[in-house]
């Protein structure tokens, strides 16, 4: 019979295999040999100040810890632990030292670059109490975060053999996004909700919410409420102003923030069933020349009048959202749409000004607008590659059309979002989707893996001057060929591949991270996202077989 | 005012636009403009013999129409029917003439090509009783099928503003499948049950079950239990004989006959985990060397004692299935694999044959024992193809690696079921799996759309007079990167596509389907299938308007 000591150095052998269940990865991080396991009765402990929304955090915290059942990945997966579970000591509680009075949902919507998200968590092996302590709160809700995720389950054990576990962690970058589109198919508020769950856990704090579209406009604003109730799906499909603020509460309680976006001049078809005096070529046909999708339509942005009323749909809109950033998107602006619009060429005429100088007035006005209601503007890429528009300094360009362009951007001195689609779209590789085309292929194939997004390089052509200016990237969805039906499995695990590159920093090793974000996986489909398989089962438990030189 | 008579014309206009909801297209249909609401008390009355499991299809059938509640995908919806559904007539009930007394189940098993899956159905317009009839259960259970998917419901109403309907039907093909591997993912009981259902929505009659791999061997077979135990992912993940013989029922229950595989020589590693003396390569290294995915390990085919462990393998097995065939796969056979094998090598030596003549051996002992079972044999292109093996007639041949390969298979005078990769193969375009490969796209991209397994024609390079040989086809689930928690978008509706091209014959126009397959979609959703979203929400309200030409 092998003795109890000999048992325990077998453990520690073991544990040397250990999946460190961790996402993103801490950026300062020690892990020893021992087991540990959650006493019956673990508790949370908080000494300072209790914001009103770190209680309901430390009780979800509590909640993942006691209902995850996630089993350890490896062949024989928790009895493999069965002799380190037996020996280890329990630890009864987690004491947090708070030591900020603002609530975890404030601090989510300070500016880029304020945000304090460090945090220190000490879990020591030998059954005393755990640490976690932080200068602001959602500091310390990061720390719950990353101590939700250290524990397995085996049989009535809650427990890791990774102890003493020692982190010291903050973000390697202030913004790590995700994009859900809600206009080519409508999410209801409870999957929204859901994605923002699984965001929080790899400590995504940017929800970047495209929120209206040429297809649908979901989102009531006051005063024109027109707009949604002709131009959204239908009266249930709507995102009312209680519904935002209880999204945004949601978001925002969770360490994240909400960037609203209404796309403009282009992308608002589904303004001109209430306001068709606002936009040029409503559904013009053919939409192959009047648009990149159909139905075609865009804001006539060389009318003062609709200059007056955009600005004023913005100013509305922008009063729903808290925070700090709103979109007024700026993407795929068609020439041919003003081209063929007798309005807007009067327009044209009669100021003498040319399309370019009349985009760069409606653009200005705009975020002036949004200015004025303390909002800071953000765009896509265009309005700074494609177009002569006169921009603020602190303006926020979001790069899609290609990982390339992001260079261009800071060139001019810019901040940047990286959202690029030849490594960040979600919805490449489904096919082609618009009708009567069978051998279309998507136009951003191939499908983008988690292993590509995670290979990113944020600074490729960046010199380090230039570097503060990458505020950081996000994953993106949009929906021609998404709905609530497959949204979890086309996001997730992926999404959580951008989410590791901008907290813990680039470079890493997408090899070794394979078991890690199978672990993840596991773990969320647990929580009860339905994330989808990256391998058959047989690889996950068996880190490394399945690489291509295995 | 507009008067009810003009009322009544606009609504049979109106009605001109109007998609009608079934899936597949029946072979013979005529339909009118008139609209017909189901009474409150609306029933289905059944003439002749009641066949147990008619009866419970018949309550599903009712449960099916009260519960749909799905609105027309119309601009303005089931509101734009409303006169329609106020002048109509009430459809108190549907009278079903049954002539045979074999269940549903009994029928779905017959051999290819002797089920008799016709019905005729009528539903006047006046209010006097629908009626269904067929020479079959089975005929009886598609009409029943065919009548569920023609109400709309709007408000409290269920209706069609499409009566009167006269419906002749019978598909031109025997074999029209869906497979699924529950060996590289595992699903469960439940699972396979809701893909059972929405292959039955489609009149889909072949459930092929891959169900065993080299990753796990999830089937318990009775005398092999050991196979199962030890190389089932885990005591969970498994189906027992009573579990084989559920779903079996079920499936059966819905008119689908289940044709079960284990797939040999190859793709047996799982096996060695209980007899390694039966298997070479296991997990040999580098697995590129010895199988197109790890884990490598093949059946020892030269050796005598192996042949005689597969034979009692396969037999065991094939009783757990009722049905008339059983899949002894045959694909992707690695030569390697058995060069590097010492023992496979001596018993080549011993006996004097070659690779070749000892898979011969090896097949016909396998297909020779399933026979005196009962069993007609299945197997993979390459047993034609690549390899020399003697094949009894009557094999259904699979053609998987190309479309191009079906001639050449049906030019040697063998039945085909059409599975081709470049249509069919529905996890394609995923990207690559294996680990540390970040460029890597599937082997197969690209993702093979609706619309391109809809333009498949069976009949390409086949001449008339081997028309007979094409069995039908089917569409295809590889489950990589797929598992209970995608099962349901990456299959729905795109599995419809094959279902209509051998239900209602091949030439349909993809065009013209589209609204159809629109309308498929949302109503499974409805029955609890998450069908991935084909396009946005306003080109599903909207025929032809996302059209490329459009």
């Amino acid at each position: 019979m092998l003795s109890p000591k000999l048992l325990l150095v077998l453990a520690a052998l073991l544990a040397g295999n250990v999946v460190n269940a961790l996402w993103p990865l801490p950026r300062s991080i020690t892990t020893g040999p021992t087991g540990l396991v959650l006493s019956p009765d673990f508790k949370i402990e908080v000494k300072g100040p209790y914001p009103s929304d770190l209680q309901p955090a430390v009780a979800r915290t509590l909640s993942y810890i006691r209902n995850d059942k996630h089993e350890r990945l490896v062949v024989g997966r928790g009895s493999v632990d069965t002799t380190a579970i037996k020996s280890a000591k329990q630890l009864r509680s987690l004491v947090v030292t708070s030591k900020g009075s603002e609530t975890i949902a404030t601090e989510a919507r300070a500016p880029l670059g304020t945000r304090d998200e460090a945090y220190v968590l000490n879990i020591p092996s030998d059954g005393s109490p755990a640490t976690l302590s932080a200068n602001s709160t959602l500091g310390l809700f990061r720390g719950l975060t990353t101590f939700s995720q250290v524990w397995y389950t085996h049989d009535s054990s809650i427990y890791t053999v990774e102890a003493p576990i020692s982190i010291s962690d903050s973000p390697a970058f202030p913004y790590r996004g995700f994009m859900l589109d809600t206009a080519r198919n409508y999410f209801s508020v409870d999957v929204i909700k859901r994605q923002l769950d699984a965001m929080s856990w790899v400590k995504q704090n940017t929800f970047h919410w495209h929120i209206v579209d040429s297809q649908s406009f979901p989102l009531v604003v006051p005063g024109y409420e027109a707009i949604s109730s002709k131009g959204a799906y239908s009266s249930e499909e709507i995102y009312t102003p209680s519904q935002i603020a209880d999204i945004v509460r949601y978001a925002n309680e969770r360490g994240i923030d909400v960037i609203a976006e209404i796309d403009t001049p282009g992308h608002t078809s589904a303004i001109s069933k209430s306001f068709p005096e606002h936009i040029a070529c409503p559904e013009a046909s053919p939409w192959t020349t009047y648009a990149n999708e159909p139905p075609a339509g865009q804001l006539r942005l060389a009318s003062s009048d609709t200059i007056k009323f955009t600005t004023g749909l913005l100013v509305n809109a922008a009063k729903l959202f808290p925070g700090n950033y709103f979109s007024t998107g700026g993407d795929e602006i068609n020439a041919k749409c003003y081209a063929d619009d007798p309005k807007t060429q009067e327009a044209l005429a009669a100021s003498g000004k040319t399309f370019e100088q009349a985009l760069d007035v409606f653009t200005q006005a705009e975020h002036r607008a949004l200015k004025d209601t303390g909002k800071t503007a953000v765009v896509w890429q265009e309005m700074v590659l494609s177009h002569q528009v006169t921009l603020a300094n602190d303006t926020v360009i979001m790069v899609w059309i290609s990982s390339a362009d992001a260079a261009a951007v800071v060139q001019k001195g810019f901040r940047i979002v990286h959202a690029p689609s030849d490594y960040f779209y979600l919805d490449c590789g489904g096919g082609g989707w618009v009708g009567d085309f069978p051998t279309g292929n998507s136009w951003c194939d191939p499908f983008k893996t988690w292993q590509k997004a995670y290979s990113f390089n944020p600074y490729t052509n960046i010199s380090e001057s230039q570097r503060h200016l990458v505020l950081g990237g996000q994953q993106l969805l949009w929906t021609e060929q998404s709905s609530p039906n497959n949204i979890d499995p086309i996001v997730w695990p992926r999404a959580a591949a951008s989410a590791e590159v901008f907290w813990s920093g680039p470079g890493g090793n997408g090899q070794a991270a394979l078991a890690r974000l199978h672990d993840h996986a596991y773990r969320i489909t647990q929580r009860g996202i339905r994330a989808i398989a990256l391998q058959p089962k047989w690889c996950a438990l068996r880190p490394g077989k399945c690489d291509l030189k295995a």
